[in-house]
């Protein structure tokens, strides 16, 4: 069947998806010789890295900080002369709480310092026991089945009294994957936190996952590698079909819409996949379908976020003593943050929808809209309430992402399909930031997978030659 | 967008798949003599029924059962004079438990009494606090957040103290919904038993769920509706992209491939999508996705299960006072049952590798079969292990349904994204067992979808006439 397609350009490895992780594997690989080739679907790379320019100022639409340890993602900062620096933290944080607005310092808002306490020994259990599940390998740990049979959310019935502690730790949560506590398998969380340094890592701006910014945002570490790579980099391209024959070694034919109108077919020995698992099931595969990595997929949802950009001419809020920084109880807002420009010269506040806050938010249109205006309004002043201008990036639209920020798993998932999640199918290879061992959901996390799944294709080619 | 499309063939109302649920709302919009077009992907209807023609034998692949109240589906069999008989019951069956035989009566094994008044007792617990959710609106339910905030295996860890009795209960939930208790929230699940008549229903063969067949097999009644509706049902044409602009009432354009080659676009006032919602978020959605219906289907997986046909030359077991059926506490089967045809001239029995034991029998290739064959000698003797022909069907592989029995409701979904469940999208209405509010997951589901988004259709179609 596969024979039947008429070629249009053959090339020893095609890499589906121009984000960070098919980036960083077709540059590995094109370095080591190799001719590649890379279908973006969108018209730029970057994937859920996106930087746009808004009157001078370059706000970064999804992906956007670097910590320590993400040193994969620090070196190619440092090889592309792209620099960092500090999120703005300096001062106070806001807490709204039933209504109320608190400010405090440091990590936890501690307006109910036993709540805080609670909250804080949760995390800490969390990661302690995060350190028993195998990045590379959940499905491998001691209670894996157990593990994998109850939620995060029946992890914290058990662990949290307090429904204010339970509160907190929720919110952190829907920062940090979109979604609800109920709709993470327990193991999956623990992998995830294992692969990120921690829960107490992931929440944290200074020393943290927050703790820098690239000057001019990240989508430039992505124009970079894509730059390296040349014109063998085709944007405007979502493949439609993926053939191959597993049971002849005759490589891989990929079906591409092409920029333009029609579509094209790009033949190769092998193909990395470089997308999110639902996105790579919604391809159509012929004659067939890998079933294992497909049920996995139907189990690893996109998490539910959508990110607001308030501009204002100054961030005023840092005047008033504040870091820019909200916790919230209720929606639409979860969470902020000062994203102004390094220089100061403008004020910019990034704000988080996200999980059950944002399928209300999705649904609530306009009315979600000004309901966010005014909660920045009651966190940072009157003057917040107005910004110059309002972005909304609803990640949950993006047809070749499906949400964000990351896929999740859910119970089940991982101790009965897991290993099929990178496992190669036939000549096809999988890379993507949920495939990392190390930050998973992560930038660094696809630069990770990105090379993993190079070196894998280097092995499988040498083996050919 | 929609109108750069070139348009092969306009009608009112084109359907989105042809089995029980998208032929049931052609017909009934044929009836009231609407123009409509039913586009099938596969080369023949009927979805999850498909019945197959083995040695003179006709096998049901899919969906084959017909039980009391199940009305819609009695209905259409007595129109097309379309037989059922009884599922052969009587002899007792046999229970597979920690590599032990045994044999019992009735519904629930009993070799550990106690344990299976603990599984009766919770499954009528069960079943009447499903009688508390209702089935049209599951998050309308009085504590629908908690509901969906938990697991069926939460509900059984608070309601079961023997593990015996738990495993009884699984093995139940496994044929019933091809997934494992941890898979399943507990509304979704309340909601399923609320829709089916309560699990002692679903579980039953007389009485219940599986207590009759169709004489020749349950496609007949999808070919029967097809037949009805005529050449405007066009086979071997998937669609791939469903175009609408929600900014102005201009109907909708839906490209499918051409039966044989290239494509088409049929241009109708409404469509009806009659696929399993993970199914339909595989589409191509032009210029808008519905982000919230796509965000609910990412938390909506097909249940895992693989049905096998043993065919011997007569139903043998009979004689030795079984009837055929097997509950195994380990795979590959969980169940079996007599399938024998209606003459018993032939044996045949029919089970079910379904949930966790169907990911590993998947995994497992020919060392899975053997095992079947081996579990069937086991429990049925030598000659069950050595029948005539062995069929293998594997709903996880089929493209255009993902799995089966059905799509289940992960933790969460339901409570924050279940209205778009049923929600027309534009132009878009939805049917397909999954909407269904009686019956759901089931032939008589599909068919109670399809009139209800048939009367969905006519409505908007009188309101604009």
């Amino acid at each position: 069947m596969a024979a039947a397609v008429p070629i249009d350009r053959e090339c020893e490895v095609v890499v589906l998806g121009g984000g960070f992780s098919g980036l960083s594997a077709a540059r590995a690989l094109a370095r080591r010789g190799v001719d590649v080739v890379v279908l973006e679907a969108r018209d730029r790379v970057g994937g859920r890295s996106w930087t746009e320019s808004v009157g001078g100022l370059r706000l970064d639409r999804g992906g956007q900080w670097i910590g320590p340890t993400q040193t994969r993602l620090q070196s190619l900062a440092d090889e592309l002369g792209v620099a960092t620096f500090p999120t703005h933290t300096a001062g106070e944080a806001v807490e709204l709480r039933d209504g109320v607005r608190h400010t405090y310092a440091g990590l936890i808002p501690t307006f109910d310092a036993p709540a805080a306490a609670d909250a804080v020994e949760a995390i800490l259990d969390l990661d302690l026991a995060a350190l028993e599940v195998p990045t590379h390998a959940p499905w491998e740990a001691a209670d894996a089945g157990r593990l994998d049979g109850t939620t995060l959310a029946g992890w914290m019935d058990d662990h949290l009294g307090s429904p204010v502690a339970r509160d907190l730790l929720s919110v952190a949560v829907r920062g940090v994957f979109g979604a609800e506590p109920e709709e993470l398998s327990l193991l999956f969380t623990l992998f995830y936190l294992h692969a990120g340094g921690g829960l107490s890592n992931l929440v944290r701006t200074t020393g943290g996952a927050q703790e820098r910014r690239f000057v001019g945002g990240s989508q430039q570490l992505a124009n970079g590698m894509a730059d390296e790579i040349g014109d063998r980099v085709v944007l405007g391209s979502p493949v439609e079909v993926v053939r191959f024959d597993s049971d002849r070694d005759c490589g891989v034919t990929v079906t591409a819409r092409r920029p333009g109108d029609g579509s094209w077919s790009v033949r190769a020995e092998r193909a990395v996949l470089a997308v999110p698992p639902v996105i790579a099931s919604r391809l159509d595969w012929v004659p067939h379908r890998p079933a294992l990595r497909d049920q996995l997929a139907m189990r690893m949802p996109m998490g539910t976020v959508t990110k607001v950009h308030a501009l204002y001419d100054r961030p005023f809020w840092r005047h008033d003593g504040l870091n820019g920084q909200l916790v919230a109880d209720a929606g639409p807002l979860s969470s902020t943050f000062d994203d102004s420009p390094v220089d100061g010269g403008r004020g910019v506040l990034v704000g988080f929808v996200a999980g059950r806050d944002c399928r209300r938010f999705e649904r609530d249109g306009l009315a979600g809209v000004k309901a966010v205006l005014e909660q920045l309004g009651r966190a940072f002043g009157p003057r917040a309430a107005e910004p110059l201008e309002l972005g909304v990036q609803r990640w949950s639209e993006e047809a070749y992402t499906g949400g964000g920020p990351v896929a999740l798993a859910v119970p089940g998932a991982l101790s009965t399909l897991g290993p099929a999640l990178r496992e190669p199918v036939g000549p096809v290879h999988w890379a993507g930031t949920e495939t990392a061992t190390e930050w998973c959901g992560y930038l660094e996390g696809a630069l990770q997978s990105g090379e993993r799944a190079a070196a894998e294709v280097l092995d499988a080619l040498g083996a050919r030659s």
